[in-house]
């Protein structure tokens, strides 16, 4: 393959590579099924990062050129009618590398920076068993819409959760979403206008930052440290920028692993109280725990938080399923949005759940995670201080761990990782501006496969080093 | 029960009826399980409305003060804690009724006018099928999040019944939604600012208007015809306000059960191309349609027309599974809007639909749905005229027939109806202003039962009377 990329052209490298790859595909007449260079191939034959490879590729699968193949690469597409159109945009330009690990065909790199745990530690006998049971239970569940709350059934094994972690809500004040990303759209929906002005963690959840710049609302970052937001930080903010609200997590912070503690947990919700704010606590990782922990939403005594999670990090991301915990005039509004934008949740869904709740399963499958995530943390961690990685905090649980090789930047980590099969996930996707980061968030769950254990090792600089 | 209603207090007569009800629940020490009069008999003996009886008891449920229990009845409810407040607003308070249908309690009510077929209609035996089947496939569909335009598998075959409807668009042009009126919202989201001008038809569909409404966008109504949209009066208003799209169902329009003459959709194209307007084509109920049919998607060469349709209607509205069709950029952007918002849909349906797709089971379902409705329509149009109901128009299919009895008003159709133990859907909740109206929508899947035929037998004025 003959490519000419001009590294002083406007035009920049990915896009010249997209078009050239599909000028190549053409004048080549390659037939359908024809395998393509794999990612490392390319980008070393081409003196280009692997960054740029994938970009292109995942370009090209999204206008129809390319197929990827499960484990096994890319490959030339069956031609589409309606394909003609050079140039046309795909889905995710902007790429700062936040949704790679959403897209088709990286099946065969370890997704070791992505944001949930392999297929194979799922309990999948069990959400399979219940999915049968719901199947072949009432009908008005296979066909029905959901009622504007959410399954009754669900909302009040939810409720039971919520006394156990001592959050005083009733089964009235929930309210199901298609996940916690969806529950946070209709908070932003419900909460606030283009213009306004809220605080957000640094380092954070990119999807959050995407979320509140789609509605133009101004993002004050408040830095995350090992014990929770920086309280001097966020003091002086709320001060000077009145601002609406604060998005949070308290436990197992994404990306960093850190949780609060009480001290700065009673001090953020005096704050709150004093200031008016209000605060949006996202404990998706809240399944996660085991034991006393720190939580906004426990301790809160004057309705200042709204809660939130789901059931995506701990029992399934393919079915959607969380909830939003809110006093009831937010929550009719939230209903109303929920009813409005979407006619509700699945109630099929719902109640495989709701099942999972019931019947004991859903609590024996999480805790048989927590042992493991507890084991590979133990494990990861032992090895990262050995390969000479720097970590931010060492986190109690949870899945994730934030480190660096201090002086060793993206660029250099991805080429390595590429290298040895592993797709990153860069750290400035977990900035509100994506200011570039040494720092990666790792998911533990992958952290013992060889090829992660070979690019951790490869990538470090042991102290003897 | 001893209740004081004031009907020249500034106090509605559903929130004092609300507040009295649960002040005498609290003093009567009520025990949980006790039976609630039925509407009906409330109604006669306090002298009011229907409807205030519905909406209060509705308030009641959603507040956690009352139980609907399945066809019995509305019973007082265990106490739940945090349901001190009085007054607390609850979901759907602004209360035209449009949402009454999708609420908890009316299970012993016929629901007329709803907008679903009835559960024992359903493919119930082939769906519960493919959800075993996939249950036991591939674990991904289990767990993973589904890739951003939705799954490839579904899509392809979503791709090749747009082919037999001759309308070209390639896989690559078609995104997965949680149903149409999630397809909306996106749409909404990504074509619309506050303060935009669009075009809607009237009557048309509710949700639409509350969409348009969330978003601040302004409708002008174009009447619908027995053939479509009034080209008179669309042009005046392309011509004055220069909207920026028209909402469009070209096919059994909903509520009015019309479709439209190809003279009227080539003569449409035209006054889009010319005027540079954008057309949403919501096909929500393309599949109950077999053989030739006018749909401006199939028609339009120049890219004007966005498609989008859902298998809610034919297949399960619990399920939540649509989709939308449009040129590459802004397929991209709704792709985007999607992730952000919500992270996608759910792998694991889609994976079933496709799988019902695949199977032929959906096809066959279809048809027998097809000449079922077709039987019910028939017998209705015939029994109608029997009993002196007028109809707006004979539809050739589809769930709707728009029909009301000269000079009677809601009020007096909703009393009878609620005696017959029949809810009804205003037709004021199709009207994009909510303006009172004599029509209703009636779903003539619901026709034959003999609550609907009481009703509407005494409720019509035969030509002899």
């Amino acid at each position: 393959m003959h490519l000419t990329l001009d590294r002083q052209s406007p035009t920049p490298l990915v896009q010249q590579l997209t078009n050239q790859l599909q000028t190549w595909i053409e004048h080549q007449r390659l037939r359908p099924g024809t395998r393509l260079p794999s990612i490392r191939t390319l980008a070393r034959d081409q003196a280009i990062s692997a960054s740029c490879v994938i970009e292109a590729y995942d370009r090209l699968v999204a206008s129809g050129w390319l197929e990827a193949r499960h484990g096994t690469g890319f490959f030339v597409a069956e031609r589409k009618p309606g394909l003609a159109q050079q140039d046309q945009p795909v889905w995710g330009e902007a790429g700062d590398g936040t949704w790679r690990q959403f897209r088709e065909g990286h099946d065969n790199l370890l997704k070791l920076g992505c944001g949930w745990l392999p297929s194979n530690w799922r309990a999948d006998t069990d959400l399979a068993h219940a999915i049968r049971q719901v199947s072949r239970g009432n009908p008005q569940d296979l066909f029905d819409y959901c009622p504007p709350l959410g399954l009754a059934s669900l909302r009040q094994h939810i409720y039971k959760r919520l006394v156990q972690l001592g959050i005083n809500a009733g089964p009235e004040r929930i309210l199901t979403t298609h996940g916690a990303s969806h529950a946070l759209d209709l908070l932003v929906r419900a909460l606030l206008n283009p213009g306004d002005t809220v605080l957000v963690e640094n380092p954070g959840y990119y999807n959050l930052y995407n979320l509140l710049r789609q509605h133009q609302v101004h993002m004050l970052p408040v830095p995350r440290t090992q014990t929770g937001p920086d309280l001097q930080v966020l003091e002086r903010l709320l001060a000077e920028h009145r601002p609406r609200c604060l998005f949070i997590n308290s436990l197992y912070q994404n990306p960093t692993g850190t949780s609060m503690s009480p001290q700065v947990a009673y001090r953020l919700l005096e704050l709150a109280r004093e200031h008016g704010l209000r605060i949006i606590e996202d404990d998706i990782y809240a399944d996660f725990q085991d034991g006393p922990a720190t939580r906004l939403a426990t301790l809160d005594s004057a309705q200042q938080v709204i809660y939130m999670a789901s059931f995506s990090k701990t029992l399934s991301s393919s079915l959607r399923v969380g909830y939003v915990v809110a006093d009831a005039p937010l929550l009719a509004r939230l209903a109303e949005l929920k009813m409005v934008s979407g006619i509700g949740t699945s109630r099929f869904v719902e109640q495989v759940v709701g099942q999972m709740l019931a019947n004991g399963s859903y609590r024996k499958s999480v805790q048989r995670l927590r042992v493991r995530l507890a084991q590979h943390m133990a494990k990861l961690l032992g090895q990262l201080e050995q390969y000479g990685w720097q970590v931010f905090c060492e986190p109690y649980g949870g899945m994730f761990v934030w480190a660096r090789v201090p002086g060793r930047d993206f660029a250099s980590l991805e080429r390595l990782a590429v290298e040895h099969g592993v797709l990153l996930t860069p750290g400035s996707a977990f900035d509100y501006q994506g200011a570039s980061s040494e720092w990666l968030r790792i998911n533990v769950a992958y952290g013992q496969d060889h090829r992660a254990q070979a690019f951790l090792q490869h990538a470090g600089r042991p102290p003897s080093a």
